[in-house]
């Protein structure tokens, strides 16, 4: 048994491939108040009223919280690198949509780059567009994260 | 009584400012364990011995905790923006090290651009440098997020 069978590497990957998460996560209003309440204690993630008259206009998840369930779905995506989803930072993360209360959210995923790595001949360089959508298909997050994909052994 | 009177509008700030967290947050183990089966469940974030033979050697933070623990330093700091620290996503976010067991973050906030927004004249808009060290004062986080900052009323 070859337990990386079903996994990816580096040379499995090319620009222009699109994967998804294999799972949703339904976003309560509890957890956007508790998630706030350790993370980003301010009035528009922690409590209804207060909310209403801020910028938010009413009760938002933080956008940490979104994207930490955005890595949840990356995670229990169909993109599997071998030795995991093990990102190095990325040059883009916008929330152009508010996350709220009941927003279940999914996964888009698009290889933007493929090279392989300058510094560690083992390793590939990939960057993704992360597109992480509600219920009605609006955005709540663009990101794209490089990460670092192990070559497959010669 | 001004409830404002002890935060910032954009015209207090400009380029060059430094500002800081006024609290530290030590990551534990435990919660290293408990945000990723959440958010990032993969053996390197969820059990130590698993850790050992991955890319991290050994139990890391998920990046994403970094990151949410980041948002509490910069609500946690001196910083403060009239109306909240509210976010419109940001062009640089990168781990160079990773957050251990027992790390005790702080943050270091410098103003690395300041302009009235286009189109919302009310607002201006305000990048920021976050430098998230540990207790050995090395980084393990560096984002440079855009505020958006209410202008003083004329």
């Amino acid at each position: 048994m070859n337990r990386d069978a079903d996994r990816h590497h580096f040379e499995d990957l090319a620009v222009g491939q699109t994967y998804r998460s294999t799972e949703t996560v339904t976003i309560t209003a509890e957890r956007i108040k508790s998630f706030a309440a350790e993370f980003d204690p301010q009035p528009f993630h922690l409590d209804e009223a207060a909310a209403k008259t801020t910028f938010f206009q009413g009760l938002a998840a933080s956008g940490w919280h979104t994207a930490s369930v955005t890595m949840r779905l990356l995670v229990k995506s169909d993109l599997r690198p071998v030795g995991g989803t093990i990102g190095a930072g990325g040059d883009t993360l916008k929330w152009p949509r508010a996350t709220r209360p009941g927003d279940v959210l999914r996964l888009e995923i698009e290889v933007i780059e493929a090279r392989p790595s300058q510094s560690r001949p083992e390793l590939g360089v990939v960057k993704l567009r992360l597109t992480t959508y509600n219920q009605k298909d609006e955005v709540v997050q663009i990101a794209t994260p490089v990460l670092m994909v192990p070559r497959r052994p010669r």
